[in-house]
């Protein structure tokens, strides 16, 4: 076949070269970095995925060779034989895993040439994100790019090798799945053969892993794209990775045992931390008390404090007439918080609006005393009430909320983790992982006036809790947990039910009557009449975890080919337009031109 | 949470328990796969995905377990605990791995109660294929499918491990891509927030693994859901999986060794053959010249024999024509197949003509002489040369294809594969692989007067065929690769394009215009033109190598939730009807009812 590379053999990767190979005959295929020539010598960093070694020209010692590096320019992709001798003294590169050596190359194959590319693949250059995505090709050559991807690769190795050596099975789902439209907007395929039917993308295994429980694999597991059309937040994809799991004959401590097994071994490997186990939990109702948000941070203190009952009489209206309406009074303090100016202050107020908050009033505690335009409505015994409950010292500012039980706690946990990164208070170096358990069952909708599933509507309600189902259903606990870590919700997952009458139940409560559950669930519903096991389940989101363990803020840092937030590649140009005969074949038809 | 397990953990699955675990307090949980009252005892045999272990049940023991078993029926779902015990003399089931021992059961909890199913959940039980799909969760309970869908698990357990220790990353691809219709059918996805555009479900990775190439990480594999949406024949589903590998700066002969490499380790883990490597290969033309067709089975020999030479000059117009036109006589030497009736020739002929013949031409090899119609026509000379070419003996039948070189080939080569089954030729223990190589590039397209890749766009034609796209491209033969065992095609990959000319070059054969290269390949082709290494790859059919192993004819065996040939699900009913709503947030409509 006369293959360009003729009888050449790679013999090592460029990144890999150190002292220890000084004398040995080497072949290295790669990219050419960057060329320079210097006092006659020609010396190129060629760069694999493993990373780059210098090579040496000399026109003296290979006169072809030197010849051909002559015409190479950055981006050519060439093979190279030579000896690995060190650097002369004076200029080895402490910085670089091969500085302390060189190839003195012998002879050069241009493997092919590279027009000048429109960005430098370096870690450093500020490329625009829309130009990156464009060239993703070329992005994607950036080491910091190559190695997060390869730990990704890492990481669903470990995942991989920890649950299959607990006896779990990776089984795939179907894609073409049924809609189900329940929960976020499903992606929707044509059907061709069934024309005017419609398959949709599976937002979750969620069905298909309880079906394979009731079938008696007893230990699930698989890492598995998943779709939602929903509008893209900054850290959301159209298309993302679960490492979804599911058990059988299980309870929820033993689930929870078994993937913090899995995510302490991961933290090991990937990056080095112990986790302690067993990890801490917390109920969702104290989650909400301490940090007013359902995934709090760790990494730091400043909790929430609810003085409800303090200022519940007291004399700043403000306070008792959220509190005489069924709602809270937060408080948080900051500590030395004091120094902020008006105009800090100000940006705090508005940054609780965002989530629905009227304002935040606050107190700084100064060594002359209060300063704060509410302290003249407090009685003494308030104000000590406070004091104390807040633990507030010279220095201090204090901040509080007075709404419903979901604002109050909302808009200043969210403070308290805006806070948490603008003030510094964050450890970065840590992993602060945590267990919320006990979240409700069920929440009810306003706009529906129908009660919707907290997690989703295959989760078990606490056995102690089912008779409320009938009396007071919104009180309710389910047996579902959320792995938090550093204030992300990296996973979650329930006990399901196991029993159709409960299930039945379940959906009554959430207004699916029995036609409609029929339609969307009937397979789920009689599977479970055919004797389904105890059984519960969770699912990681791998973009998020990668990212975590890769230190980055973007989730397209975390894929090899992302998607913009509008849905779009940039690269390939997807979505595009299609032609009629397509369309004609899946009996359907545009309703509006393309934009 | 008072969970129905309460503090019972399971200590053993069923089919693990032996006579070495007698005396061992177990707790165990599973399915009732039959209960049976013999004289006051309760014997239950409980199956979980490891086995089935025999429960004993004695009143007097425990009265309380013995009445909850009473209770009991098939499928219900149970736990118990008790102990190990041998069973009494005369009882052995040296059948079962459990068959040794019993469970002296102590304590009893029913964990789930299950209606009758529709069908026994053992081996043997025949159902129609309709109703063990539309309860897919029954059938799933198998013993069969279990073992299948678990030796699925364990392929691609060693299947990821053996490239993980090669330097391979598995990098994920994404599914909402652009479509590019080339090839087959694609299924398509209406994007909501670009309306009147569309994504396709990607029939491979190929273009994003040639990338991941271009991007330098070298050593890329992933098993991956694909999706055609073709008309399905019996072996095709609607999505199947690939295990899909691309390397760089390999030249064929190490991607084939890898390859090799990753074959054998599946087959020696899973089945305990011990494949001979490096394999045998074998060139396309061999391949047809030999056996008529790409994918040989070579575990049985009768090759065809081409007496196109003999005949050309000779008696038998039929032979001469074809010749003369430019096509073969193909023939076969059926040994001991003079036995065979007219009915059994009749049907031969007829099997033929699918592929095209006008009719199977034969010679049965009588002792006293030939029997058939057309002796007649040939000489003396002939006919020595005929038996000589096809070593005829006496009780053999000879057959003969003359044909267009497609035809004689094809038909004939089919014939062979058809009776290699029918006769019983076949040794069905054996595995013999061959990579066939040195494909065509290009063939004509009578339909639509172009060229059309046999591989696909981006396969590298061989270095010194070069010349031949200018002067016959039809000549020019392709760095293509198949590896074919038992006569299934199990993979096939290529030696890519590296270089963007040669790359545009193959456009311009295929008549695909500038523009509309740009337009569905664009950026591949951008990509070549910023220092592509040489790369090659291949994918494997995950699919038809584990019906290979497993030992099953049938697709559906290897999938835990397949679609039937109208590529429908009957468990969950997808596809199906959507909501007005969807699809007018899609921005399209129905240009049919649906069915």
């Amino acid at each position: 076949m006369n293959d360009i590379l003729g009888d050449w053999k790679r013999t090592h990767y460029c990144g890999h070269l150190t002292a220890e190979h000084i004398g040995s005959e080497v072949c290295l295929m790669g990219w050419v970095q960057r060329r320079r020539d210097h006092g006659g010598l020609i010396f190129i960093d060629l760069r694999d995925r493993e990373g780059i070694v210098q090579l040496a020209l000399d026109p003296d010692r290979d006169p072809e060779a030197h010849q051909k590096a002559d015409r190479v320019r950055g981006e050519y992709v060439i093979a190279v034989k030579g000896e690995v001798s060190p650097r002369p003294q004076g200029t080895l590169n402490p910085k670089m895993k091969t500085g302390e050596v060189e190839i003195e190359v012998r002879e050069l194959r241009i493997l092919n040439s590279a027009k000048t590319p429109p960005f430098m693949i370096d870690e450093y250059s500020e490329v625009a994100e829309n130009t990156r995505l464009k060239y993703r090709y070329l992005d994607l050559r950036r080491p910091a790019l190559q190695r997060t991807l390869m730990l990704r690769h890492q990481v669903t190795r470990i995942v991989r090798d920890y649950f299959a050596g607990q006896g779990f099975l990776e089984l795939e789902t179907p894609f073409l799945t049924k809609s189900t439209p329940e929960g976020a907007r499903d992606y929707l395929v044509p059907s061709r053969v069934n024309q005017g039917n419609f398959y949709a993308l599976p937002q979750s295994p969620q069905l298909f892993k309880q079906i394979l429980m009731v079938s008696g694999f007893d230990r699930y597991m698989q890492i598995v794209k998943c779709f939602r059309d929903e509008d893209l937040r900054a850290d959301r994809q159209p298309e993302f990775t679960q490492i979804d799991c599911e058990m059988s004959f299980v309870d929820r401590d033993e689930v929870l045992s078994v993937m913090e097994g899995m995510i302490a071994r991961v933290f090991r490997e990937v990056v080095g931390a112990e986790v302690a186990l067993p990890m801490p939990r917390m109920t969702y109702a104290e989650a909400l008390e301490r940090f007013g948000v359902d995934n709090p941070d760790l990494r730091f203190a400043m909790e929430l404090v609810d003085i409800s009952g303090l200022v519940r009489d007291g004399g700043f209206k403000v306070f008792t007439d959220a509190v005489q309406a069924g709602g809270l009074v937060k408080a948080m303090n900051i500590k030395g918080g004091a120094t902020l100016s008006r105009k800090d202050l100000d940006d705090l107020g508005e940054f609780v609006k965002i989530y629905g908050a009227k304002g935040l009033a606050w107190i700084k505690v100064n060594a002359d005393g209060w300063q704060s335009p509410i302290t003249k409505f407090f009685s003494e015994s308030e104000v000590a009430g406070i004091a104390e409950a807040l633990k507030a010292e010279v220095g201090d500012l204090l901040v509080f909320v007075a709404d419903t039980f979901r604002i109050a706690n909302e808009s200043l946990g969210r403070l308290r983790g805006h806070l948490g990164h603008k003030l510094g208070l964050i450890d970065k170096s840590a992993y602060k992982f945590v267990w919320v358990t006990d979240f409700p069952l069920l929440e009810w909708d306003g706009e529906t006036r129908r009660h919707v599933a907290v997690h989703h509507p295959f989760t078990a309600p606490m056995d102690e809790d089912i008779p409320l189902l009938d009396s007071d259903p919104g009180k309710a606990r389910a047996k579902a947990y959320d792995l938090v870590l550093n204030g992300s919700e990296i996973g979650g997952g329930s006990i399901r039910i196991h029993d159709s009458a409960v299930q039945s139940k379940m959906f009554e409560l959430m207004g699916i009557g029995d036609e409609e559950a029929r339609i969307k669930f009937g397979f789920l519903l009689e599977a479970l009449e055919y004797g389904a096991p105890p059984h519960g389940g969770i699912a990681f989101g791998l973009d998020r975890l990668t990212m975590i363990l890769a230190g980055t803020d973007s989730i397209r840092d975390v894929i090899a080919f992302p998607k913009t937030q509008k849905a779009t590649c940039l690269m390939s140009e997807a979505p595009g337009e299609v032609d009629e005969k397509q369309l004609r074949e899946l009996g359907i038809k545009l309703a509006v031109r393309p934009k």
